[in-house]
C-alpha cells in the first residue's frame, strides 16, 4: 500500500490501539502516521551483485539510516506518543543497554519528555556517553536482571515514569513493523521479508504488517546458532531460553515477550539460524559491495538468504536491516 | 540545472568535445547524456549532525555508491565512448594500482570492449582481484613510472589499445564533471563544492561543471600535507612535485598534469589542506554518523570543511564524496 493511501485512509480511522493479538489494520495506519512526523523514512536499497549472489531479487530497507541509527527509534516514538499527557510529564523508564536505550532516549528528548535509562554497570562507556549524547538520564545497577527490573521499579515508584519495555510492549511492536509497512509501499510484491529475532518486537511488528500489507507475503525471523531461543520456541511452543549468549549479533541476546511471542507465533512462518562465521561474511558482503555500515544483527538477516538460497530462489525478498551502529575500533574483520 | 532541461537541451546539441581548455557548456552536457546509461546517478546525502559540527549546510554527492565504487567510472566510460568503433575494436590501455584501473575495466566491459591494465608488481593482491573481476586485462611490470609507461607503450604498439590516462585526458575530466553537474542539478544554490585532489580530473571537471552550471559556486580542493603538491603548484603557476607520498589517503599521491593543471589554475579557487589525523577523524565522523563507508580520499574533503570552519559558516556547501573502496582488513580507527 502506498504511503499516500495510508495518509488519506487514516482520517477516516480513529481508534485506539488495541491492546491485545486481535491489533488491526488501522492500528498500524494510525501508528504510522502519528510516528512519521518524529522519525526518518528511511531508503530501500537494491544491489544487483547482491541479487546475482543470492540469486534472488532483494531489497534492503535501510534502518541503518533511521534516527539514530537503528529501527528501534519507531517504536519507542509510538510508545511515547500514546502516552497521556500526564504520564508524558513524568517521564519514561526502560532498561536497556543496547540500541533502545538510545532510542528512548532521542524520541523522549524529541517530545519534550524525560528518559531514565537503566544500564548495567558492565555496560561499554561508548555506548553510556551515546545515550547521554540523546539526552538520556542514565541509572547504573548490578549487570543481573533482577537488579535491572529493581532499579527500573525504583524510578517508576519514585518519580511516576512509565515503563517501556524494548520489545514486550504493543506499542513498541506496532512502531517497529513501520519499517515493513513502508518497504511493502515501495515494493508490494514482495514474496518474503526477513528481519532479526532478538527480543521479538521487530520480527512481531514484520508479521503483523506482512500480514494486513503484504500479498501472500511470508516473514522469516533470522537468528545465530549460538542464541536461537526463537527457533526452540517456535518449534516447542513456549518461550525457550538462550544458555549462552556467545554471537557477535549483540542485539540478538535478549528473550521473546508474552506479548510479542503470540504475535510471533501467529504471523511468522519460520527460522533460520546461521553461524557466527556466516553473520560476519554477510556484513562484510554488504559494507564492501552496497558500501554501507551495517549492525551484526542486521547482517543476520541477509546471511540467511544466503543460507537457504533455494528457499529464496527468483523470489523478491525484502531485508529488513535493522542498524548501523557498531564500534569501528572493534570489528570482526 | 535540472537532469531532465539537461536531456531536452541535449537534443540541440551535437557538437564532439573541444580538445582545448576552451571546453563548452554543451560538451559537458552531452557527455552528461552520453554516458547516463552506463553510470549510477548517485543520492545526495544530509546529516543535520554533520551540518552542526561543521556550522554550514553540507551536501554530499554519494561517488561511493557509484558502479565499482568511485567517480572514476563516469570518466572512465565517457573515454570509451569517445573511441571510434575501430579504436573500440582494438581496445584501452592505461596503467593505475588504484581506482581507474577498476573503473577502466568495468566501463569497458560494460561497452564490450578489451581493456589491458598495466599494474606494478607491488600492487596488492586485492586491487589485482578486483580488476580482474571486472574484466580487466593485468599486464604486470616494475613498480615504477618508467616501467609503467614502457609497458603501457608495448600494448599500444603491439595491439593497437588506446591509451587512456587516469586524470590528464580531456574526455576524463570532462566525465568526472558529471558529478558536480548532478550535484548542482539538485542543490543549485551551493555557495561552495570541495573535491579532493590526486591526479588532478576530479577537481579539474569539478571547476569546469561549477563554472557552467553553478550561481556563483566557488570550487575548492582539498588535499594532505604530506602531498601538497597541487597546494604548492597553485602558488607557483607551474606543476609541482611530491617530495614523499606518506599519507592515507592513497587515491591522492599521483601529481597533476598539463591537460588538467590549466583547468584548474583557472576554475578552481584555493585549496585547503589537512593532516592525517583530521582525515581519520572525518572519516570516522561520516562512518559513524553517515552509516555509509567512505575512502580516506573522500574523507581529505570533509576534513578541510571542518579545518576551516569560518570560511564555511552559514554557507551552501556541496562535498563530492569521491569513493568507497577501503580495505576492510586495514582500517584506522
Amino acid at each position: 500500500m502506498d504511503f499516500f493511501v495510508v495518509l488519506s485512509l487514516a482520517f477516516y480511522l480513529k481508534k485506539p490501539l488495541n491492546e491485545n493479538i486481535g491489533m488491526k489494520k488501522e492500528d498500524l495506519i494510525e501508528c504510522q502516521i502519528r510516528i512519521a512526523p518524529y522519525i526518518h523514512r528511511t531508503p530501500v536499497l537494491t544491489s544487483r551483485l547482491l541479487d546475482k549472489m543470492a540469486g534472488a531479487d532483494l531489497f534492503f530497507k535501510c534502518e541503518n539510516f533511521q534516527r539514530m541509527g537503528a529501527y528501534k527509534m519507531r517504536g519507542a516514538t509510538n510508545a511515547i506518543l500514546q502516552l497521556t499527557e500526564e504520564q508524558r510529564d513524568k517521564g519514561v523508564v526502560t532498561h536497556s543497554s543496547g540500541n533502545f536505550a538510545q532510542a528512548l532516549s532521542l524520541a523522549a528528548k524529541s517530545l519534550g519528555v524525560k528518559a531514565y535509562i537503566v544500564m548495567p554497570s558492565s555496560a561499554p562507556q561508548v555506548k553510556k556517553n551515546a545515550v547521554e549524547e540523546y539526552g538520556g538520564n542514565i541509572i547504573i545497577c548490578e549487570p543481573t536482571l533482577k537488579a535491572r527490573r529493581a532499579a527500573a521499579k525504583k524510578i517508576e515508584d519514585e518519580v511516576g515514569a512509565t515503563f517501556i519495555h524494548p520489545s514486550n510492549d504493543l506499542q513498541v511492536i506496532t512502531g517497529q513493523g513501520t519499517a515493513c509497512i513502508e518497504l511493502l509501499g515501495e515494493q508490494p510484491g514482495l514474496d518474503f521479508v526477513v528481519a532479526p529475532v532478538g527480543g521479538g518486537g521487530l520480527i512481531a511488528g514484520t508479521g503483523l504488517a506482512a500480514h494486513y500489507f503484504g500479498k501472500d507475503c511470508k516473514v522469516i525471523g533470522a537468528e545465530p546458532f549460538e542464541v536461537d531461543d526463537a527457533y526452540r520456541s517456535l518449534k516447542s511452543g513456549k518461550i525457550e531460553l538462550n544458555k549462552t549468549t556467545n554471537t557477535i549479533a549483540d542485539g540478538l541476546k535478549t528473550q521473546l515477550g508474552d506479548k510479542n511471542f503470540p504475535l510471533i507465533l501467529k504471523y511468522v512462518d519460520s527460522i533460520i539460524r546461521v553461524t557466527e562465521d556466516e553473520i560476519i561474511n554477510a556484513m562484510q558482503l554488504v559494507w564492501e559491495r552496497m558500501k554501507i555500515i551495517i549492525e551484526p544483527s542486521s547482517a543476520v538477516a541477509f546471511a540467511a538468504v544466503l543460507r537457504e538460497k533455494k528457499k529464496f530462489k527468483g523470489k523478491k525478498v525484502g531485508i529488513i536491516i535493522s542498524g548501523g551502529n557498531v564500534d569501528l575500533k572493534n570489528l570482526p574483520f
